[in-house]
């Protein structure tokens, strides 16, 4: 269980596991205070060393990566998810180039800030301190143990990471690069822990141990972030849907709203930020519909139409195949496939309504020429993304200048939309006196 | 149940009540969005009529105050609790005027901070919102219904406020001023509703409606507070004990420390920021603490002390009578009382492990000339404030100069330390674009 035992544990029993996860619990709470003292120097050395050292081992990572691959294959695991699963020498290049990125992000700890001098003499300000101890669980791909592992590091907490059962050796394998660097810097060996017991019930023990681990980031499909959420003593980053939405408002320019849309649905399917419902005015709705639904037909992306919508586009010469009438379901639905949902709205106040009650505040974006109304947007829009006239892709950690994300937000507590170093980090009030004390 | 029928609803059973606290909630909920948009002079406009109405209503208020004395005499309650139970002309005064000072307060929504060009040609900027539906669970004081009605006001959040019921009739009182403001600015009566069941059912409820209300804010006793955390089904802000310490350093002037210690022990006894601990390093023992335990045992503080500080004080003239051993559940204990725990340490290494230790987080304090010490002490201490030659009497909303405060927190999620109105917001992302798109 412990990070020198990678592969001793999953015939453990139910006590035994629970005893374990409190020993790496401990070990991680003990851990979190050193790496809070850590210099940015250190903590930098350790994610060069890192990326070093998975260099250097690339040959022996693609090994243990491909025992992976082949009992994947055994076990009928699904392309996609084997593509996930797949380590190449790019990929590996890639890990190594993150930790790099994330070794030249500025530190975020000890940076204090909003001081202000009071009447009473005191020096108020606040600085930005590790949370502790980060628990980090997800699925097939192997290079979130060095994405993870790297963003904690700099943000000075320890972290416990539970990656899926079947990317097991691939992420042992990583675990030894991210031991070797955290030595070669001094730093201690429980500064990242990498689970490497395949028992599901070690997940349950893990997000249930408030005294050691101070927060949970899921990252996986909507079933594990369920269970997590519903399990989970400690607060929980994360996010269940990316239903996001593009509205086109009266004053749409066609050409952005052509570019906005087909990017924000077709660049990639499969992703929390891509465009999943389609709002368009009343008063445009046949200046730019008819084309844009052309090209999204084309491109084989069928179409959930509203009544009004389906009228319109069936007099537009769009393949009358990939038009569907839209159920009230399909309001809610992130389809993360070539579907997207349609409907005209009567204007600026019917689609904040529309997005409000049925978004998942992620991210919403506005196509508008319109000041008033993409202010309006932008203040009403409760969502922890709000765009004009910008593709809903953007949302991302690297596009918004976080320099990597350990993950996106939909809440609206600490941290919101994507989660970069500053997430994985509080702010701590200091106070400067000179013998102050408080009047009477 | 809701506003407008204030006395009707004790008698209720479970299935209603269950249903008229989401009747509530959702009226909570639809109000929050016309919050939201609220502009600055309107909100600001019902804090100035609530406070006018105060002052008007003076006569009723006292009338109803009068009424739960009696009710709280007849019961026996204890004279503290009658105590803060009780409106005067000048509590009135006061509660008007902190309205008044909220709304000179600035307001928080709407604030875009930190915009940055990206290469993309986006700019992301953060947006400060409300947070949406608050629920605020409290005991006797009636003037936090006041003071809670204004900061959630003028953050832009509609509440649900649940007082002590030995405060009902005041709170009704005072939610009458409330609604008259509201109705003057043309704001929602729902944008504050103050609950007037005494049924402790509802607050079970109110705390497990995630689709309702964002977060809870319970003030009160640490029984009161744990309940509510165990039940909570949304974020809690809050803290449950002030384990707060004062350390002296090797090189703390004894003039500074003598002060600091008195004023921190001793200027209010039942507050959460009064101390409850002193450490002192070993090489200034001697020289500082007989003179300061002479000064507290001389103002009746009972001292609990190690085997160490013990053998010193007895040395030292200090009135025997005040002297006690400690237990090791004494470095835990808040004491709220003439009691303080007393320890003699081997330096700073020593300090800061035993408040990473036993500390509740809340507040800690050092005294110190070193300028290494003091550094070391604000960055390793893991408390919401940490504080450099200052009391930690300062750890408050005013004192720091937030104007006002919800509460304070000793989490390390989203708010920490004393909350105002920032505490009562998130930041979601905003990105102003030009038609951009995501590229391959």
């Amino acid at each position: 269980m412990t990070a020198q035992h990678p592969l001793s544990s999953s015939r453990i029993a139910g006590d035994e596991l629970a005893q374990r996860m409190r020993t790496l619990g401990a070990a991680a709470r003990a851990a979190s205070a050193e790496l809070a003292r850590a210099s940015t120097r250190v903590k930098n050395h350790a994610l060069l060393a890192i990326a070093a050292s998975l260099r250097a081992r690339g040959g022996e990572l693609l090994t243990e990566n491909a025992r992976d691959l082949d009992a994947a294959r055994s076990t009928g695991l699904e392309e996609p998810m084997i593509d996930r699963l797949r380590l190449s020498e790019k990929s590996i290049e890639a890990m190594a180039d993150g930790l790099e990125q994330v070794a030249a992000l500025p530190d975020p700890v000890g940076e204090i800030s909003d001081c202000k001098r009071r009447e009473s003499g005191i020096v108020v300000g606040r600085m930005r301190v590790p949370l502790g101890v980060v628990g980090i669980i997800y699925e097939s791909r192997p290079n979130v143990t060095a994405d993870a592992a790297a963003l904690c590091l700099k943000s000075g907490n320890a972290c416990i990471l539970r990656g899926g059962s079947e990317a097991l050796h691939s992420n042992q394998a990583i675990a030894i690069s991210v031991r070797a660097g955290l030595a070669e810097a001094g730093l201690p060996a429980a500064a990242v822990q990498v689970l490497a017991t395949t028992d599901r019930a070690a997940v349950g023990h893990l997000v249930a141990m408030p005294e050691y681990v101070d927060v949970i980031v899921p990252r996986g499909g909507k079933g594990l972030i369920e269970r997590i959420s519903r399990e989970a003593r400690v607060p929980v980053i994360k996010h269940l849907d990316g239903n996001c939405h593009v509205y086109l408002d009266d004053s749409a320019d066609a050409t952005r709203a052509l570019a906005i849309v087909l990017n924000a649905k077709t660049q990639r399917y499969g992703v929390c930020n891509a465009a999943e419902s389609l709002l368009v005015a009343r008063s445009a709705a046949g200046r730019l519909l008819p084309d844009i639904a052309r090209q999204l037909a084309g491109m084989g992306v069928e179409l959930r139409c509203c009544a009004d919508t389906l009228e319109l586009l069936r007099q537009s010469a769009v393949d009358a195949r990939l038009l569907k009438p839209a159920t009230e379901a399909d309001w809610y639905e992130e389809y993360l496939a070539p579907i997207l949902a349609v409907r005209i709205v009567d204007g600026i106040d019917q689609a904040i309504a529309h997005i409000n009650h049925y978004s998942s505040h992620h991210t919403d974006a506005i196509v508008t020429d319109s000041h008033e109304h993409a202010m309006r947007f932008l203040r009403e829009v409760d969502s922890s993304s709000v765009m004009i006239n910008a593709s809903t892709r953007f949302a991302d950690g690297f596009e918004y200048g976080l320099g990597a994300e350990i993950g996106i937000s939909t809440d609206k507590f600490h941290a919101r939309g994507p989660v970069g170093l500053e997430g994985l980090t509080s702010q701590k009030w200091v106070v400067f006196g000179n013998g102050e004390v408080r009047g009477g």
